[in-house]
């Protein structure tokens, strides 16, 4: 049984490490002059337009450090949710690396509004005062939830109208467009999004992310930023022909899906049960619920999962495109007999 | 045929594919908390015995710049050569990262030595100086040379008695003990260094990279380091993997073997040509060579390499464990073709 | 009239004029390594006993980036309130210099208490998250309020136990002794204070701030630190003799009972005109008032003085030491000519 | 007798003094918002013309770390002599502020060249490479020679057509002009130099430097990276009316001719004895000499000096405005005679 802690316990997609074998011969220009860079900066285009910039980083931190990096200053500070990945599980990543100031939003579910970033919008030109430069959204968001096309759109209005940047942490973006039935592009890009973190760790790769730009004019230093940060692969190749095959025959797709698929079957059964709370919409692949604390932790002697606040009991399960009902039907079993025994 | 431009043009060597494919089922704890991480790390200490701390890392350059940012404050400076790769080669990584001066020397080998670094201790506690906290050499060199056992060992003393740090970049460390005929441990741990760039990517991985700390009191604080500065791999086990690979039945050795066999064999048939100048010590898997700037020019068409130092037309071949005596056979072909045509 | 915009509105108190007058004989060595900088560090040393180390800077935001910095790695947190100088008004340079993220607690009168430390201590030891290393009070408060002995007592002994430091941002730390009626001692050192940012600038001299540590095991690389971060003055005898001139014949006390007894006096007369709502005890020399929009606005064209929150239109008048009972009866006079006006 | 350590041993001019005791009245708006601060920066227009922008920091190095810092990013890299003192003596404080490499070239006069400029300008686009942004000279140099307004022009026309900018450090431009007997404006924004880190502090204020942009566009972003920086002073009228006395019936221009005088007058009576060899041509207020070690070390102990080089046994004199003629002549009947006792 494998179990819900997170995406990326899971191993790579089988279409995934083929691509790799067969990108395995010959000699291949380093740091990304290669042909299977461009195919897979191609693949890109065909989804986004032909005029954005696309670059592959490593990790998912470096990803969204070096999308904030490379359009602040020092002085900057950037907008985001108290949940936020970059505000909560990055080690202080983006203040380090870009000498920003987080000025975070105290949200729900996970979700920050207009509303929200004004109150930080009161001392702008004040040299005293960190200067906000760019909002960092996250779709779906930490707590599972999604942002509407509207919530995003003003969101995106209001920061062209403050000359702020619209940032999008999107670890698990296909999860999102297959939850929302929409086009990737419909969601970012059109909807006023400047830089895009596009997953691809927790959603089947062995490892790596890119970057996309929609406006290259905001990109221009990218590539200098990324090498000075430690996110430039050398046999590059080996990231771009994961994303090149998740990109065909609609593999990111099926493999949110299944995640999707799955989280759904979980909560259809927890429900039922009702020791167990729910505490978030269930939208993408992530669950939260509060369980009793003595049973949270029995349960995680027999199968690994994140407690998300400990004081609350609240706990997070994450599914994985390689989750099937199966893990989840004896997921449910498990909880019962501890459940029973008690 | 497979140039001689960087070891890093080549794919990775067809066990470490197999050892990620086998290592690709279940679900498996991720940052490094995992059953695969643990048997990679055992097989660093049956090299290097049990009382060291060993990190896997994505790339040289993290392992180079976290090896030094785990040990200074900012305050501090490192003594390296001038053609070190983190001189040269990271973009200021370094001096980003740690905030650390770079004081470099200048060398005409790659090789540093005691009386170089001695012109920078002269300002110890004069806080208007940075303060040298640790030495880096490189082994082998950017320049295909050597440090003998006896050059190591005099610059660990000194750096002893000064309370300096020895940093080793070990990007090709394989190719140095396969050339030195020594264990790792001989011309590392045993002969004063305290911190190593365990390089894996040029010597047959995909990625990764390995930074061991022979004194465990210096790497209390790496972990957070690492996450912060995204070195931090998700599905850790895909490097850890690697790593047992590369160290079982002495893969890493038949890898540097290959290649600095091919490179005696490139250097072997260049000597011959007597438009060719070789410019260092062939004693590794490198080869810097001073070619007439027409020819160089021409070659450069046909076959990738890149010029050391465009003013002396100097250019470097770098040898990789899947280069072949054919490779060489057809590239001094072409070299004599082409001088043939002039 | 005097207005109460700001305690650096006023210029510098006589006696300091005069210490730096006669100070400007001969020449004197530099960067602190003179007379007049022992002299001032032995009063400091009178107060504070003699197992202290003190430091000059220019600056108030240096005196705290520095203190915090010196203890700190990267990868930190320092905790503090929302309201903190060092959250709000210093452009984020606390994470610039240091790295740190900062974590911090929602306060209604600017103190923190330790259950609002305790939030943050739940993921000690996770690599992920920014590890809490400091915590930063300010006393009195950005809020004109003050720490009792025993809030100092009950964060310091929480401190400890969880290996966290303590720094007192004393910007305007003696107009706090005065209204504490305490020694400088008691409510710092003794009460388990680290660090501490005690302030000249606000309460008399043309510029400098001093940094003392209780532990001087902690300011071991202060010195390079500050001439890294730009805070170490060349002509270091003018800040010295300024401390020297301000601590004795009690000059601080004399300077900062004089902004409080006028703040007092200033509150007295707020609290009878019926339009103005205090919205903070008045514990020192700062005054938060709302005051009717319209009211406030026209106010701030006769005399400056700052909005707080402009939404709720909160202002704050900051006493000064050459603020006098005539500058208040005109204010006075000024606000109720406008309400009879209105 | 004043001796020739360094002119920062000395205190400030008694017009200063006067100025500022003239400033002590009544409230000003601090942080910069003041009638001083305005009649300081129209001073500086006067010399240098109405179209530039004018700062006051704290310290030197504030004024050349803050120039550089405004126009780099942490990706690039910042061209300079080896003995430049934003090189050699300020602690790092460069590297760590802004992030860049600094790419030094070696000289035995000061004074850098194009020719040593190019060697760094091979890898331009090339991401490995810190990319060369701007390029700082001194003047006059840390060896007390001078930059020609010819040698000033050939260094900024290649810096022009090469996309660099060019940053004086004037620490000591007074003397420069002095010495130059130029106009401040010909041997800088006539000339090409795009950044001006104007001294004070060492021609007779107790502190305070001031940065000039001669590119408005340029300084956009300053004050927020000032108060960043740590260099905003609260009380900023107190710097400002240095300035203002200090370009006031050419105090400015007494004091540095004063300190050249005297460097003349010292030089004359050095080269008479022939235990001294001066080393560098002596065009400002500095001399450097070497002498025996034994009499170096013995006029040591008599009054303060630095060594510049330890093993070629070569010192500094730095004149300073307040030296006189007496001081000279007691300073060379102190060598002769230690000399005699020998």
């Amino acid at each position: 049984m494998k179990g819900f802690a997170s995406d990326n316990y899971s191993g790579a997609h089988e279409n995934i490490i083929e691509a790799i074998t067969k990108a395995n011969i010959d000699h291949a220009s380093s740091y990304g002059n290669d042909v299977y860079t461009e195919r897979a900066v191609n693949k890109f285009k065909e989804i986004f337009g032909s005029d954005i910039d696309v670059y592959f980083v490593y990790s998912g931190t470096g990803a969204n450090v070096l999308s904030l990096k490379t359009v602040t200053n020092s002085f900057n500070a950037i907008i985001c949710a108290d949940v936020a990945h970059i505000n909560v599980d990055e080690t202080g990543a983006p203040e380090q690396s870009t000498g920003c100031k987080l000025l975070t939003i105290s949200t729900t579910d996970g979700k920050i509004t207009v509303d929200g970033i004004k109150k930080y919008m009161h001392r702008v030109d004040d040299e005293h005062f960190a200067q906000p430069k760019i909002i960092s959204i996250t779709q779906p968001t930490e707590l599972g939830t999604l942002y509407t096309v509207d919530e995003i759109k003003e969101i995106s209005a209001y920061a062209k109208q403050n000359n702020l940047l619209l940032h999008m942490d999107g670890a698990r973006i296909s999860n999102a467009a297959v939850a929302l039935n929409l086009e990737f592009v419909e969601f970012t890009k059109n909807v006023g999004v400047d830089i895009l973190s596009f997953g691809g760790t927790k959603n089947g790769l062995l490892f790596g992310e890119a970057v996309i730009f929609f406006d290259k004019e905001l990109s221009v230093n990218f590539k200098y930023f990324r090498k000075q940060a430690m996110q430039l692969a050398s046999k590059m190749r080996f990231i771009s022909v994961q994303f090149e095959a998740l990109l065909t025959n609609n593999l990111w797709k099926e493999n949110a899906k299944q995640a999707n698929k799955i989280a759904q079957y979980l909560y259809s059964k927890l429900i039922d049960i009702k020791q167990v709370k729910i505490t978030q919409k269930v939208e993408a692949n992530g669950i939260f619920a509060i369980l009793p604390r003595e049973l949270a932790l029995k349960l995680q002697k027999e199968t690994p999962f994140y407690f998300w606040d400990e004081e609350k009991s609240e706990v997070r399960f994450m599914l994985s495109f390689d989750n099937t009902k199966d893990d989840v039907d004896k997921f449910i079993n498990l909880i019962n007999l501890l459940i029973d025994k008690q």
